[in-house]
């Protein structure tokens, strides 16, 4: 193209090709994040069921087998069924079951282990009357996240739904399952070690009373990056489905789940405009790129991404007070040290940590390594 | 699917088919959004350049067809290309140039009339020695959104870039255009319109700047939603570029820049849990489908939604006091009333309105109409 770019800095040869915003992934980081999730599982006795819907790839879901892993989460029957296609055979789909997707829920029932979440009546009175083929089903438990679950303040919720499971041929009851979703917003490990136990107490508690009503030898199943990054003793728990580790991301490692180090993913975002009179640049890359999540610092200043600068080894540390100040729909603006906005050219590559990695890669839709190797992900308009 | 959905709601057959999260268009209101902003063009002798962003179809494109248009606005290079392959000749990407695209450039230069901004010196230099093709350039400038193009105070700035595109043989300078993207804060019809004036202003300014240095006869360019929407007098500009009118969401009607019966989009999505103690539901439906862009009121509450029910013509007005309250990846917790929430089952489909149409309807990719036809998008992984 004529152009040398990023004008002194020794990069791989992947970014002399980037032409728009781009997902890149440092494999051995990402490797590392999974192999260390697993040995947590092993040494807490657990079984490690991922949740696959941060990364969506055959090629990364690959990885988790290496470690050993055959169990898996999906956030969408549709995400089971790519998952299924590519050889994964024991599946729970993360979400109180869509009973407008029968048909697929018997289509995958006949090929692999399926798992569902309920938490009403009517759903298993649905599947009771509509299934085909034995599937597991689990019953979400509301366990201090108010999104959906039967509330572990009312155990007799639970109770009701596990008689009415009796009745059915083919569902089968497994366990209990939660998602500590409130612990995203904890500050620092200590809060997020409390919030963890107070949740294994919670489930503990459900998991008693359904115990007393006859319902004996029910599984716990807890599923969130925080806790299981940062808890060493995973307690009385059979499951974890933690996702966004596989990837981390800079909310991630402000909660104290993760160092900047551990993130393995990092947008590549061509540099479009500078303002001098703000040391600022824009680059290619807005929210139908990054996502529009974003954290909010102590003086209430939005940043959606930290910045760093590509190397020939991947990419820099974050530039400190380097931040994404704001998105458009396909561009953002970058505020840099002084030293930097100089260093920079228009047509140079920015790297962007995201905020959010699991919005970022489903957004972006296919990932390059460092390597320069494409990675292709679940493509729902495919289906 | 043994089940009668909806129950006592008269619905389209369309809502029956819908098994995951779907972009329902009403054809009429878009259509009617469509002429309105056409004919504010034509009573404002100026030249609609809509921006198609927002809808990213060809088949909604047509319908701008309809009403006169031939030139368009794009997002990106690769959208321009898109609208290119469907019979467009004439389109202006709208962010400061990427030159890492300069195959797209000129693979694009050389079959239709295409526009492209800049706003600094080294763009322009690099487009000087890689353009192969005559290309439109508008020069970007900053007139009360911070974000990218010379910024008004500084004419200057504009002045030496019209001075060194004349040394070019083939980049035309066609004018200055600007984006009032703070508009999109405004509270209410005055303040949109003062702060329209304002940008009108401050673009004459530069234009009479660059007249003075002997650059005659430059267009403006404006465009955004707000101030196209509700200034009446469109003012001294030459060209409007809108995109979100096309839908218009729940933002939109907020400012003031149209009520919720003109916005035409909404989200069919199923139920799937619900919360007697709360009096909320669950739906199939999360930030990757509806984007984590939200509304916040005066008691700091956050709103990713307004929520409707459907009926035989499409759906209901919001539903009072309804909202959606919090998104997770795949699924989104609503709040409702009392009658309301009784009536819903776990099955039925609820209706949300958009709070940012265009990162929604960029999410979904497919558009189906009330009824039931389905509208291709711009799909960026089959390029």
């Amino acid at each position: 193209m004529g152009r040398d770019y990023n004008r002194g800095m020794k990069t791989p040869e992947t970014y002399n090709n980037i032409t728009v915003p781009t997902l890149i992934l440092d494999e051995a980081k990402c490797r590392r994040n999974i192999a260390r999730m697993a040995a947590k599982a092993r040494a807490n006795g657990v079984r490690f069921r991922p949740h696959f819907k941060t990364h969506q790839s055959a090629d990364v879901g690959a990885w988790f087998r290496d470690e050993g892993v055959s169990a898996i989460t999906a956030s969408s029957l549709r995400m089971a069924s790519y998952f299924a296609d590519h050889g994964w055979s024991d599946i729970t789909v993360g979400v109180p079951v869509n009973i407008r997707e029968i048909d697929l829920i018997n289509a995958l029932a006949a090929r692999i282990e399926l798992g569902v979440l309920v938490d009403s009546l009517e759903s298993v009175d649905f599947l009771s009357a509509h299934v085909r083929a034995p599937i597991s089903v689990w019953i979400e438990v509301e366990a201090g996240y108010p999104r959906t679950g039967v509330m572990w303040e009312h155990p007799e919720d639970a109770i009701a739904i596990a008689e009415r499971l009796q009745g059915s041929e083919r569902l089968r009851l497994r366990g209990l399952l939660t998602h500590a979703g409130h612990l995203y917003a904890a500050h620092g490990a200590a809060e997020v070690e409390r919030g963890y136990r107070l949740v294994v107490e919670r489930m503990t508690s459900v998991q008693t009373a359904l115990a007393a009503a006859g319902f004996n030898g029910l599984e716990i199943s807890i599923g969130d990056t925080p806790s299981t990054s940062i808890v060493s003793d995973l307690g009385t728990v059979d499951e974890i489905r933690p996702g966004n580790f596989v990837y981390y991301d800079v909310m991630q490692s402000t909660i104290g789940s993760c160092t900047t180090d551990d993130i393995a993913v990092a947008v590549a975002c061509p540099v479009i405009s500078k303002n001098r009179y703000r040391q600022q640049v824009a680059i290619y890359a807005g929210s139908v790129h990054l996502s529009r999540d974003f954290l909010t610092d102590q003086e209430g200043t939005r940043s959606f991404g930290l910045v760093a600068l590509p190397t020939d080894h991947g990419w820099s540390e974050p530039l400190s007070g380097a931040y994404v100040v704001s998105v458009a729909q396909e561009q953002s603006v970058v505020a840099l040290d002084a030293e930097t906005w100089q260093q920079l050219a228009i047509g140079d590559v920015l790297m962007v940590l995201p905020v959010h990695s699991c919005l970022t890669a489903d957004l972006l839709k296919e990932i390059v390594t460092l390597e320069g190797k494409s990675l292709p992900m679940l493509q729902l308009s495919a289906l």
